[in-house]
């Protein structure tokens, strides 16, 4: 990649025999350039237009054929509304076609950031230096009291997790709920820190109209709050990255994955799992990424979950690795599979699993605890 | 629909013939009503629960079982995002499921608004009081100075075009760049209107990190900006929302669809058109909401199309209609096609149709004027 190339995107075609021609495909190419570019030009104005325009890097023939375009940072890295307008805007509607790759060049990484904090700064914060770290979540969540939720983070966080998380769908019509809720389970998050030595973090779920996310998250910070958990699919790409980039918003990003299956749902149609929950949320700043883990009732292929975990993690993007974060369906004995098939810088995420415990939460989390660490054990061996 | 609903999603499922039984499909959508309000909960808790809990309003069942579920206004009316969280969050991720049918109730058309102006708005401002609109686009569109752009506008305002709107990927990395491109444009609109007597509105486009694009947009109408346009799943349906609620930003809203192939491509996931283009940026507060035409290359099926039609026009919404602009491979000889596919509230959109004219743009854009009054007297006798 050339340093002045943003990003290279790889595009999979779905066509029939006859049109996957190697010609055809190399007109389709050329298109894509053009059309995510600069729209259309005549002979006579091409040479201005060159430095916007997008490059055709490699065209594969095969019964799913790939194309690999080049695109200017110029293009792309006004912000990251602009790069996905760019980049699967218009194209994202010709047909069957699926942004399987996405290559991010240096200037992108600068512009963008990435993680703030990434896996070591997560594992400082918790107090975790080694090992995977262990997040549940709130169930029920709506409609349930704030004391109530406080107990319930006392009775995790004395059980030994590392982060608490809200349901992704509990909302804050009044900002003061959140800020309240906030301080009942940073009261509870204290009371199990003495007793344990522990520190548990809360992922407390930043929603709202967008005019005021950052200004809910600034205020959730000065009140001490220790992560914030983020719908970046619903709210857009674009305001993850804003919360990233605000100097003020000092606390690990955890992205939840709501309404992702809209877009990697079909294989033939939207976004591949490892550039909407890897690549994408990477860039903009997530510390933490939530997604369907290849196990439960709601899962992704392994191939595309291990796919996941590396484009989040691998080094060589000039961007802080971020955690991953497979979920749904976990359950304690599972966890010597999921340190097989993901290493052990993996957060174990469990809501049921813990909750459905026939004699308790409290319950549920040591039986975590005890599956983790007789596994980190085994691994060590 | 009760007064405390807030609105009543239809989600279209494809499941295997032994799956789609009339019992499993009842379990399906009770887990769903459950699952994406309160998560979980036991029979004691339930009374407390009630509020959030989301109710099955009816399941039809045959080869593609539609399930209907009703969520309360306590549950999506916080803002945008938590809606699309709740709606299609976490269900979007389980399996072959495509959200189908939005039906709003009214304390969410209170709480969201729908758009400022709407049809009969955009019709005052641009002085056409009944007929098809014509909009244009610059092409090209990246690399071009704001001079050239002012040159294209006033060529095509003088032909007859009601609204020129910048291209999608056009951005300003460097905000001046587009106050500047505004004022050549404005100047240019100024001129035209001297000499034709008509007006021609200016679709900007709005692109900037997510923490700027409320100022960019009141700076840019505080300095005269006659339209927006937003690519508003790029930056998110949130975002379009922020800008119909603030005070300042008082212009007319055009929503550009990049990235919806990612959503709409397949029949079995995602979002549908009427849903994805019509329901959702309607109530958001796009006044004009740009589509896939059904006639072009990137298109969408008749059928689909006209759906878009209905639902940003219908009344009974609680919501001013908005104007559908069907887009991509429009030529001047389909004028009588589209005015018989979707009537004369409707918006023509060209950009190669009137630049690719042998004889320039001034002339493309004649064609279309000429066949549009051609049609409209047709119409009328």
């Amino acid at each position: 990649m050339s340093n002045s190339t943003g990003l290279i995107a790889t595009y999979q075609l779905t066509l029939s025999t006859e049109k996957a021609t190697d010609a055809n495909l190399q007109k389709l190419a050329e298109q894509i350039a053009v059309g995510q570019t600069i729209g259309t030009a005549n002979a006579g104005e091409m040479e201005a237009l060159q430095p916007y325009l997008a490059e055709v890097v490699s065209v594969t023939s095969h019964s799913n054929p790939l194309i690999k375009i080049g695109f200017p940072a110029e293009t792309v890295k006004s912000d990251l509304g602009t790069l996905l307008a760019v980049v699967f805007g218009k194209i994202s509607m010709g047909g069957q076609i699926r942004l399987v790759d996405l290559e991010i060049g240096p200037q992108l990484a600068e512009r963008y950031a990435g993680p703030r904090f990434g896996m070591t700064g997560v594992r400082e914060l918790t107090g975790a230096a080694e090992g995977p770290l262990l997040m549940s979540i709130f169930k029920p969540c709506l409609g349930v009291s704030a004391e109530t939720l406080g107990e319930m983070f006392y009775t995790q966080a004395l059980g030994g997790v590392n982060l608490v998380k809200d349901d992704e769908v509990l909302s804050d019509p009044d900002f003061e709920s959140a800020r309240y809720r906030l301080e009942c389970c940073l009261q509870a998050a204290d009371m199990a820190t003495q007793e344990t030595g522990q520190k548990t973090l809360y992922a407390i779920n930043l929603t709202g109209p967008a005019e005021q996310l950052l200004h809910r998250a600034r205020t959730l910070v000065q009140d001490g709050a220790t992560a914030i958990l983020f719908n970046y699919l619903c709210y857009g790409l674009p305001m993850l990255n804003a919360l990233r980039q605000d100097p003020d918003i000092t606390v690990p990003l955890v992205a939840h994955p709501a309404l992702a299956g809209a877009f990697y749902g079909s294989p033939f149609h939207g976004v591949s799992p490892q550039v909407l929950f890897g690549t994408l949320p990477r860039l903009a700043g997530a510390d933490l990424v939530l997604f369907p883990s290849p196990y439960g009732s709601v899962s992704l292929p392994m191939a595309d979950a291990q796919a996941v975990s590396v484009a989040l993690t691998h080094a060589g993007a000039g961007l802080k690795p971020a955690f991953p974060v497979p979920s749904a369906g976990i359950q304690a004995e599972m966890i010597p599979k999921i340190l097989a098939d993901f290493g052990s810088d993996v957060v174990i995420n469990a809501g049921t699993g813990i909750y459905d415990h026939p004699i308790g939460a409290y319950n549920g989390v040591q039986a975590f605890v005890r599956t983790l660490s007789d596994s980190t054990a085994a691994l060590t061996m």
